[in-house]
């Protein structure tokens, strides 16, 4: 058995989604496991993951579109707003989506489907450095 | 330590949840982990999963009730529609929802509450095919 | 290789969130591991978990008031409300959060962010106990 815990960073420019499933996979490869699973976790709470449709991007437009509608940066009555309308709207868009996300590994490869890529979602308007921790764990070959 | 992943596939009629608490405690019972965790995994972007009440089927009812009215099919604005009004929606259903659930073991046991059970959550209006991986890894009996 | 599950019970008197992070990071230092993951888990249906900013309060009264705009418990249509109008509700609200969060540990430790905390979300008017269980798993030192 092995467990490796690793991280590295993703510069984001805007709101928006950042395909990171290439970066996790080499965590997998490089880690020699066989079964077990991948669990990436982001160390912020104004951007998010989603595993989300990764093969035509008006998908990840209609994303932003309806995040805008749920969740508007123009709502009354909101208290934690000191670093801008997009602070307390970044947190509960986060609450909404996910912080981690557990992928199983088989046969040394992350179980994807077809159509599934690992998305780091951007809540902020400005540019940030976001810092994403994966953790492999599972059955080594032989 | 055990580290197992395998997967199955269910079939679906239409939009709901179908429990698949037992298809995973079987795949628990047989890797013979004691303490652990099982990561359960869909792999479909118009599908996801989430643990629910199992007593009373009005619960499920209501949930379909409210995604109904949050993320309605008959929304203005959206691009990704090319397989249906369902298309675009199912994947924002399931972003809200979860693709991942990772369930701890104890005792050789699914260590859920006395009214949860894990549930696929179908979000097309057809019939289709999902496939669920089901990683089962943790410390072996003696 | 270390794999343990625990269960530790949490008192709540209303709506709203309870830092249960402490409780979770003394089950990892106890474990003795070093690089893993820490699978944290709710075994309830109307209660939920979120890792959320844990600095300043507001943001937690911000996603109070978010979620009661949401799913509002004055809903018409609604079947499941036998135990009050907080019944389906909290169960909705449960499914638009976490039944299970992942978080990793590297160098022995929780690799939250710095404003990261993780917080037991109570979706019920009443108050109520809550049990949440923690599995650590992953390489042991030397």
């Amino acid at each position: 058995m092995i467990a490796t815990t690793n991280s590295f960073t993703i510069p984001t420019r805007e709101k928006g989604l950042t395909e990171i499933t290439a970066e996790v996979a080499k965590h997998v490869a490089s880690s020699g496991v066989v079964d077990g699973t991948a669990t990436v976790f982001i160390r912020h709470t104004s951007a998010s993951l989603v595993i989300f449709e990764n093969a035509d991007p008006s998908a990840a437009q209609d994303l932003l579109t309806f995040f805008e509608r749920l969740v508007p940066e123009d709502t009354e009555g909101y208290v934690h707003t000191l670093e801008g309308a997009d602070d307390i709207t970044s947190h509960i868009r986060m609450v909404l989506t996910r912080t981690s996300e557990v992928i199983p590994i088989g046969g040394g490869k992350l179980m994807l489907g077809t159509w599934q890529g690992l998305f780091l979602f951007e809540h902020r308007r400005a540019p940030h450095r976001r810092e994403i921790v994966v953790n492999v764990m599972g059955s080594s070959r032989g």
